[in-house]
């Protein structure tokens, strides 16, 4: 009933055409009306769900505006976007609870890989301990190609021409991504309230040499960009065990759940990218459906 | 309000104590009274679940009876139960749905991993067309020890003493655990309505040599039960890739699901015996009072 791109909106009470938007945004490159504001449809339709895609930032802006605004409206939110829950976490799922609505988040963590869910199953019967994972396709393959012999420069290139990392890739390889998903994976989970600043130390992958990732190589090792939740959380580079899960290559995701009475849980999936993270979105958008929260 | 064992039951509609129905049965032998059927408890006591954890047998009894009984009676069943589900899977889950009420069954599969409700998440958003698993953890423990050199009767000896093969090993060994558990996923996560005689080939690890693990070891693959659900079931010895996940060692479970849109995803896990499986069932019970099917 209501769709915004980042310079117009398209607004029908009894239902949009998606072949129609498309169509109007690659021929006009606005998918509606230019005057219509975000404030405008958040208010204007009738909705039961607003599904918050704006690009991410590091202040979470205007995400976080959006989501409190549609909360405030009664709404429930599905979103793709990290940094408002890792800075606001509590405020956030504290605010609908208060208004009886849900905030869904599933294609935040894992891309499209169903981690949250799959943590709160291992959760429900016993206490999840720990929990490490590799939750950066970027870094991921950065590290794969150094593995193969590429220097740092050319594999961030290379991703980077691939459409993996974006043109200013501080995000990525700062470990900022990777923080800010083990932050919601923690709180998901383990039901915690951490928050992006008590990730520490957070560690990139920019510091990597050629020659630290070759020596664990040699070791039968391989360095990962690894974000771990237990009492505190913590994101650096880390030396696994090949034959660990988390050493897989390429653009990899990859958790182990420690959980205190079965041991280790593991999920693995590869990929990142449009067509996962709209299927973690599709996915929350079932659960509201059937009236169950992720 | 109610617990049974194979030769007495003891009720109390206030509320057992888990306590004294534990000294009971040590110092007696029973946990209630010799003269209360199955029957008895299942008519007599108000409850809302029924948790079936009688043992597997290969025509599913008595287990089967008792779920079609406490689903006659409207009761929710939670079972471990593999046998009555991969024969009568479209039975039972229909006369639950005229009924309204609930089977459970997620210890079936996996060994306390939650593989059914991964799969289930998988599937929300877009087709599952493929399943392989490594789910029988007796097989995988006795494969895991021919690649260390030891002979085929020693390692099932060695399962044996340690507790994890019964002492008539058939349905392990012969893959019909396999068969039953791949029958229970398919139909949970593709929707299918198989039954275990659709299992075509059924193979069990019988036949498997020592030269035949060691072959496929000096070629990077491990020889693993495999368990297969696409168009069709299969089960069998197959040589995976030694870097699969479907390769891991020892008392192992490892599932990758193909979907159609986001690739493989993959669950592993280690461990099966009482333990895990009694946090499968605690998982069940406590779904079913959220009120959500897993």
């Amino acid at each position: 009933v209501g769709v915004l791109d980042s310079n117009s909106a398209a607004i029908d009470q009894h239902g949009l055409d998606p072949a129609k938007l498309i169509a109007r945004k690659r021929s006009t490159g606005r998918v509606g009306d230019a005057s219509l504001s975000t404030r405008d449809v958040l208010r204007g339709v009738e909705s039961d769900v607003v599904v918050e895609l704006t690009p991410g930032t590091l202040d979470g802006e205007p995400a976080f505006s959006h989501m409190k605004a549609a909360i405030g409206f009664s709404k429930n939110v599905v979103t793709a976007n990290k940094m408002p829950l890792a800075l606001h976490y509590k405020e956030l799922l504290g605010e609908a609870k208060r208004r009886n609505v849900r905030i869904l988040y599933s294609a935040c963590v894992g891309g499209g890989l169903p981690v949250l869910e799959f943590g709160s199953q291992c959760a429900k019967a016993e206490p999840v301990d720990k929990i490490e994972g590799v939750v950066n396709a970027t870094t991921n393959y950065i590290l794969s190609e150094m593995e193969r012999g590429v220097k740092y420069d050319r594999a961030l290139k290379r991703a980077q021409d691939l459409g993996y990392a974006e043109p200013d890739p501080s995000f990525d390889v700062d470990g900022i991504d990777a923080a800010c998903k083990i932050v919601i994976l923690a709180n998901h989970v383990m039901g915690t309230q951490f928050r992006l600043k008590d990730v520490r130390p957070l560690r990139g992958i920019g510091g990597v040499t050629s020659a630290r990732v070759s020596r664990a190589k040699r070791n039968g090792k391989a360095l990962r960009l690894v974000a771990t939740a237990s009492k505190s959380l913590r994101v650096g580079p880390v030396e696994v065990d090949e034959r660990s899960p988390l050493a897989a290559r390429g653009r990899s995701h990859a958790v182990v759940f420690h959980c205190r009475y079965s041991g280790e849980r593991t999920i693995m999936g590869s990929g990142a990218g449009s067509v996962t993270t709209s299927l973690g979105v599709l996915r929350d958008l079932i659960s509201l459906a059937e009236g169950k929260a992720a």
